[in-house]
């Protein structure tokens, strides 16, 4: 049966979001709470399975294909477990199985990054394209790869980790215990730590002020601010990280040889000229026949992982029910 | 039809290689011959005609399903075109069918990283993994990705250059023309400079022995014959290149999740020590899930190019014909 909508959750670290979707990608009825962190994993499924109440009143329970669940967690996508969570306590908690005993739909649980790239791949800045990277600049680095139309997951499930590639082997420690990784240098505490320096600086009062005149108190957003204002101190911060996300770049487009790079996340979203900066790089540097990758801004924003865990919920009942799109 | 056999040609910058091969992987007829390099490509195609005439004499023309072809080029796939090629002047050259028209086979173009990729998998080290990297380690650095079972080439088949991703943005100068790139550390160029730097210094007797007692003549492969008769700055020449490699690896395993690495290339295959030392890196620096992924040497040596060329032919003939393996 050809269902109409599906239901896709966001769980973040610190807000839940939650969508009714068409299979247009049009979010018919939305919820948002507080992610209950501390108060652990099934204070977290109580607040999932109330926010799926709020968006699926007034929908037929037969006209809905499913939900999907993205989580900011490493998921084993074949067994649907959840092997590592480094900011919910998750790890190793049937949260598929935990869902669907409370509600009448199948679910299906991804990374959070993943479904970003689903959304966009579906609904976004990726639609139609085949072979695309997704790389998301948040407080951490992730992403996603779409390799000959599908999210490639690597062997167990865990690839797609964007961020953790080395570009500097002497750089700066990652969150991660590595060295000069891609969000060493692009993560938001990167980004606010350089914003700090400057402007404990003379120099720095753009992006001071920006912080109430506190600069122990800047942060990224801070930075991206001061810049999209004119200052030239801050918009320099943001061209640097955007010439080391391009070499970082360059690279994944050498092994990987894509049509699109698509680069989302907050920082991504809100800085067109950091990503610029990177398709720079890439024109300039990256391997012959390679340079014509085009690299743009993600389209969704906030809503790509509500809308690309739907799609993840409609693929997946669709191919359960022998559909093809 | 089932055919028993089929053709493998590898060429390469400085010879061409040829093997007739039965399906499991045995070659039971091999020639070689001097690449033509300076004669143009119509020169390098007669050397492939004469070799493909020499190891098919005895088999009936209807046994052999086809000719495979590696060449040391970008390859479009889809389309078997030469897009570039850096060390013969074969790009834009449609050596398929200038082939083709010779023989009364079918011909099938690719990368000769991809071959080799393919011959370890069929019949060597990556016998029966699904997901799994290959990176050789010669004068210049390349490899190939296998991922969901076949090779992964890439939007326009340009994909697998696995030797041109930073690892230090301000590292030394790489062939290609960017800096810090993995062949700046690993390509046989790379570690004979250290050789000679190491050589021209009194510690570096046992270096400047295998040159004939000349530092400036110092090659990769003195370095790599010091360091296994036991000289100790030898070895710490190649384990810190291993470090890097193990490094890069790091960046990779992260992104696509790879079930196993092999390492090939002369450099590869001859130095298992700088290999475990990859492999101990990755261990340490991996991110949490990742770090099962097994490291090893490629098996086949300097006869995987042709053997994968020819289990291409294979498959390639059985796809046209619609047989499964």
């Amino acid at each position: 049966m050809r269902t109409s909508y599906a239901i896709g959750i966001d769980v973040g670290g610190t807000r839940i979001a939650a969508g009714l979707v068409d299979r247009k990608g049009r979010m018919l009825k939305e919820a948002r709470a507080f992610t209950p962190a501390a108060a652990g994993p099934f204070a977290i499924v109580d607040a999932i399975i109330s926010l799926i109440e709020e968006v699926s009143v007034g929908a037929h329970p037969s006209e809905i294909a499913g939900i999907g669940v993205g989580l900011p967690a490493q998921i084993d996508f074949l067994k649907q477990t959840v092997e590592f969570c480094t900011n919910l306590p998750l790890a190793g908690v049937d949260m598929r199985s935990l869902i669907m005993s409370r509600v009448k739909h199948s679910v299906t649980i991804d990374n959070d990054g993943n479904c970003a790239g689903i959304g966009e791949s579906r609904f976004g800045a990726a639609k139609g394209v085949r072979d695309f990277v997704m790389i998301t600049l948040g407080t951490g680095v992730g992403g996603a790869l779409f390799l000959d139309g599908a999210p490639y997951r690597g062997s167990r499930g865990l690839g797609g980790e964007l961020g953790h590639m080395v570009v500097q082997l002497d750089g700066p420690p990652c969150p991660c215990g590595g060295n000069g990784h891609i969000e060493s240098y692009l993560g938001r505490p990167a980004i606010a730590a350089r914003g700090r320096a400057a402007a404990g600086e003379f120099r720095g009062q753009a992006i001071r002020d920006e912080a109430g005149g506190d600069a122990n108190a800047v942060t990224a957003e801070d930075v991206i601010k001061a810049a999209l204002k004119g200052d030239e101190i801050a918009r320099d911060i943001l061209l640097d990280a955007g010439g080391v996300l391009g070499e970082a770049l360059v690279g994944i487009v050498n092994l990987l040889n894509p049509k699109l790079v698509v680069v989302g996340g907050g920082i991504g979203e809100s800085c067109g000229f950091l990503v610029e900066r990177a398709a720079e790089v890439i024109n300039d540097h990256a391997l012959a026949g390679r340079r014509d990758v085009r690299v743009v801004q993600a389209e969704l924003g906030n809503d790509a992982g509500v809308l690309g865990a739907a799609a993840l919920a409609f693929d997946e009942h669709d191919s359960r029910e022998g559909l093809h799109r």
